[in-house]
């Protein structure tokens, strides 16, 4: 198909494919003649992933180029499409490394250990978790706020349908692009079950309890 | 204290300081001259408090100051509270409302329907799980992509270890507050535990399973 039609397609503007295809998101098409070039259904589905990855995962483009790379290198270990999709999907805010003394640091490597989880010390969640307990920590919470054994369990769950869905795919490269879209989507999509699951159970534990007004 | 003091206290620029009263999300001082005025635990509080919702939760100041200003109304019924917070700490593109004939929506109500979970149509965790599901949907993987039992049961035990821990606050500011907390730092940590997690996971599912310089 020509550009215009890989556009409708997707409902991506032409310029913004000519923007993929220029910083390398995206491959070019095959040339036809000296103006034209020829898009297939590979096209459409890379698109798709793209676009999944800004608009579900709000990925900046530059970080989708380094995801989809990974994706794209066969060479490379499935371990290692893993710390980068991992690493390249979460604002550096949060993941970037902690202090080593941070206490929020030695809790979630205690945690992690009591319940036999093997990690390594570069493991980017570990340095996210380690942050995110410091900062409950910082407003008067306790220090084990959050890291109830109830999160422990619901992470494990989640990593090993994550996992399965992986094992699945029987080509390395179905398998490379599988880890990047279900970390993109499956941090979306815990997070949206978890304000759906929230609201029911809000429902039962709350009713009636509200503001001044109410009471 | 002073300015000057506060700002060391919290690590926070005196211009971010001023910044942050002039746009709302912290209240100023007591003035204590025509020049000066004096702070106190609450602020240092306050500014911990965005700085989380900032750094950890990703928000642009403009959504923080909303977030906050439901904390602050305590007129505001609690459930108000927490669908400001859900709709604040993610971006648009996820929870904005998906087509009424999405698939997708079908899916996830239907799903939450067959685990007796109640749900107003204006949940905002409806409208991002369908996204998520109807981006899978376009990437070619199953509808039920994501949507294992799994992840659903996860949900669950993460939102009632919420919710538990809102309930355990007496004063309804507390718990407004807590709210907003656990709603960004949670998903934060989910995330994070996830990648832990997963690793965990990786290692036993995938040992020696690499890309092609491996076998």
């Amino acid at each position: 198909m020509r550009m215009s039609e890989l556009s409708e397609t997707c409902g991506v503007a032409v310029p913004t494919i000519k923007y993929y295809i220029r910083e390398g998101l995206l491959p070019p098409g095959e040339r036809t003649s000296a103006t034209q070039a020829s898009y297939d259904e590979a096209h459409v589905k890379r698109i798709r992933l793209i676009r999944a990855l800004i608009d579900i995962g709000g990925l900046p483009v530059a970080t989708a180029a380094r995801v989809l790379a990974a994706v794209d290198d066969t060479d490379l270990p499935l371990s290692h499409v893993f710390g980068v999709a991992q690493l390249a999907i979460s604002h550096d805010d949060l993941y970037a490394p902690v202090d080593d003394d941070s206490p929020g640091l030695a809790t979630v490597t205690r945690a992690a250990a009591d319940r036999g989880w093997q990690v390594t010390d570069n493991n980017p969640g570990r340095q996210g978790a380690a942050r995110v307990l410091d900062a409950y920590a910082a407003l008067g919470y306790s220090p084990l706020a959050g890291l109830s054994p109830a999160y422990l369990e619901a992470a494990e769950l989640i990593a090993r349908a994550d996992l399965e869905a992986v094992a699945e795919r029987t080509a390395i490269e179905d398998m490379a692009e599988t880890v990047v879209v279900g970390t993109v989507l499956g941090d979306a999509l815990v997070a949206a079950l978890r304000r759906i699951a929230q609201e029911h159970v809000a429902v039962q534990l709350f009713a009636g309890v509200g503001g001044a007004g109410d009471e």
